[in-house]
Order: structure tokens, then C-alpha cells, then sequence
């Protein structure tokens, strides 16, 4: 399924998932990523937050052409009134874990589609609901799965979401990191 | 992370996705299945029928010991009035697809629990949205993923899932073929 050929689509994120999700579909891109200082506004919220990270994403990428469109994402979980990244320790993954164990919460991605002249963001917002979790399977998943590159230190595709994640609400494949619907449909908006 | 291990899990289902569930959560079960005609009264509806299914599928299973558990399961789409089973022709997925393209329905499964004098019977029921698919979709996925094993001609998990589903309600691992979670909540029940 060829799409947007017309077009050069350029992926600015490092994210294995991101990219795989977008070989899958079909799409033709590169990979280019700049090292950005991921920090924003202490009073930014919820969305607020994931729309500022991609724009900020966005902005090393200068002079494009008329037929370029930079993508960039960014994905956060949203409990309660906090905003959780990625773990830096074991010790901060296990907190994150505990804390989302047993309820529900948000996960946010925003994604930009920037070029020469314009730029668009869109963000969707998924619930998950998780069973309560045990210590023994905190500590086991953060053993052998290592969640340090991902949001909340979990991810929905592995053990953790097999057995501990009771239901969503949303986009399934924006919990994983990119709601790639909404990006393709936003794409076919953009390209028509 | 080993469970259940005084008991005998018995999976009797051949869907590798199923076995695949069972294996990723690290249960030690074996997979004995028994042929059995899939037929329901026409009257049922919805989990009526996935009910009615596992209960049969559990019929074979005779003169178990008091440790062994067998485990049966069946999945279909709900569409508005009607039951989608496995598609038989290209024709028939070509109409399943069609006929959910662009609106919601519901993903059924039940699980049944057969033991030597007890059975108890779960069912979940996940809905999917799919984004309007065109002709060309429908044919390529058909023609790619060959769907003649799975209830409502889609696997979530396939590249259909990733393009076309917008969003879900519910259980995702119900929607590939098993509600895990639902699953290993019942298990400890029955085997504390």
C-alpha cells in the first residue's frame, strides 16, 4: 500500500515502535533526529505538555522544501495531577508502577507534522486500566523487561500489558506510542 | 513467573494466538483439542452463543482428575443483529470487512473452566471502531493476510488493526482471542 509518495516524510524520533509502526503501514521515510532538551513550562498540563514537547521537537529542522513533512512525537502518562516520563532508576520505575497499579490512567501522545511553511499537531488520549500488581510482578517486569525508554516504565505490548492491563479506552496503538490512524488520516489531509 | 503449578492446564483450543497468550504469561499448559461440530441453536444471541460453544467444546473431555483444568474458548464479532464466524471465501471476507467498515461492533469471548465436578464460564465483550475502509484495504489485507481463520475476517494485531482501528472499549487481548487478565483473575479464584 503505497501512500503519499509524492511526498518526503521524515520521522524525527528515535522510537523502535514509532518506526516500526510506520514500516508496517507502508509508509517511505527517513529517520533524521536532532538532540533536543526535552523541558517545558512547570505549568503546562496533560496535553499542553506533549503539544509543546513536539513543536519544540520540530524546530531544529530548518529550510525544508515545499514536499517535506517532519513528524515528531512525544508521549507522557498523565496520573492524576502528575505527568510521568520515562524512569531514570529502578527505583523510579517501581514508584511509577506502583502507582499505576490497581486504576486508570492517561496516556497522551501528541505528534506535529511540520513544513516549509505550516504546521499542524494533533494529540490523542487513551485510559488504561490496571489490576492491582503485586510486588513480586513489579519487580520481575522491570527485571527482565528494563522500561527505561518508555512512559509510565511500562509498554502495552509486552508482559506487563498481557497480564495487567484489564481494558482501554481509545486508540490501542497510541498507548504503544503513535495513534497511527489519526496520523494517517491527518497525512491524507495534509498530502491531498 | 510460575503459576498454578499444582494444577494440570489443559488449553483446548489450536489458535496459536491463544497458545501464544499462555506461553508469553508463563503458565505451563499442554494443548489437547477434540474435533467438534460448532453448531448453536439459532435462536441465541451475542454471549449466549460463545457460552453455548465453550460448554460444548468442553463435552470431550472425560473422567478428569480433580487437578486438571481444561480450558475452552471461542471469539466472534458481533455486528448489530448478526454473528460473524470465520470467513469461508475471499467473497465472504470481502463482506464481513465491508460490512464493518467505517462503525463500531462488539468482539465476544467466552472461556469455560471444566473440572472433574465443576465448570464455571466467564465472558468479555470489547468494542472495536473501525475508520472507513476502501476497496482497495479490503482487497489488499485479504489478499496479504489471508484472514480464513479469524472470527469477522480481522486480526487486531495485523496490519489492518494498525491502519483501521481508531479506537477500542475494552479487553485488547480479547479482541486477538483470549481475555487474559479476565482469565488469570479466574484461575487464582479457582485454584487458591
Amino acid at each position: 500500500m503505497q501512500r503519499f509518495s509524492e511526498y518526503e516524510l521524515i520521522l524525527a524520533s528515535n522510537s523502535p515502535r514509532r518506526q516500526q509502526f510506520l514500516k508496517n503501514i507502508g509508509l517511505d521515510f527517513k529517520v533524521i533526529t536532532h538532540d533536543v532538551d526535552e523541558i517545558y513550562p512547570e505549568s503546562l498540563k496533560k496535553e499542553e505538555i506533549t503539544d509543546f514537547l513536539v513543536k519544540l521537537k520540530a524546530m531544529p529542522f530548518k529550510n525544508l522544501n515545499e514536499k517535506q513533512i517532519v513528524i515528531t512525537a512525544d508521549t507522557i502518562v498523565w496520573d492524576e495531577k502528575k505527568c510521568l516520563g520515562k524512569p531514570n532508576t529502578i527505583e523510579e520505575a517501581v514508584e511509577m508502577l506502583s502507582q499505576l497499579s490497581g486504576k486508570s490512567h492517561q496516556v497522551i501522545t501528541s505528534v506535529a507534522f511540520t513544513q516549509a511553511n505550516s504546521q499542524k499537531v494533533i494529540h490523542e488520549i487513551s485510559n488504561v486500566f490496571f489490576k492491582p500488581l503485586t510486588k513480586l510482578e513489579i519487580d520481575y517486569y522491570i527485571k527482565e523487561f528494563k522500561p527505561f525508554d518508555k512512559a509510565g516504565a511500562y509498554g502495552i505490548q509486552e508482559w506487563i500489558g498481557t497480564v495487567a492491563i484489564e481494558k482501554i479506552e481509545g486508540s490501542y496503538t497510541n498507548i504503544v506510542g503513535l495513534p497511527v490512524v489519526q496520523v494517517l488520516t491527518t497525512l491524507e489531509k495534509i498530502c491531498k
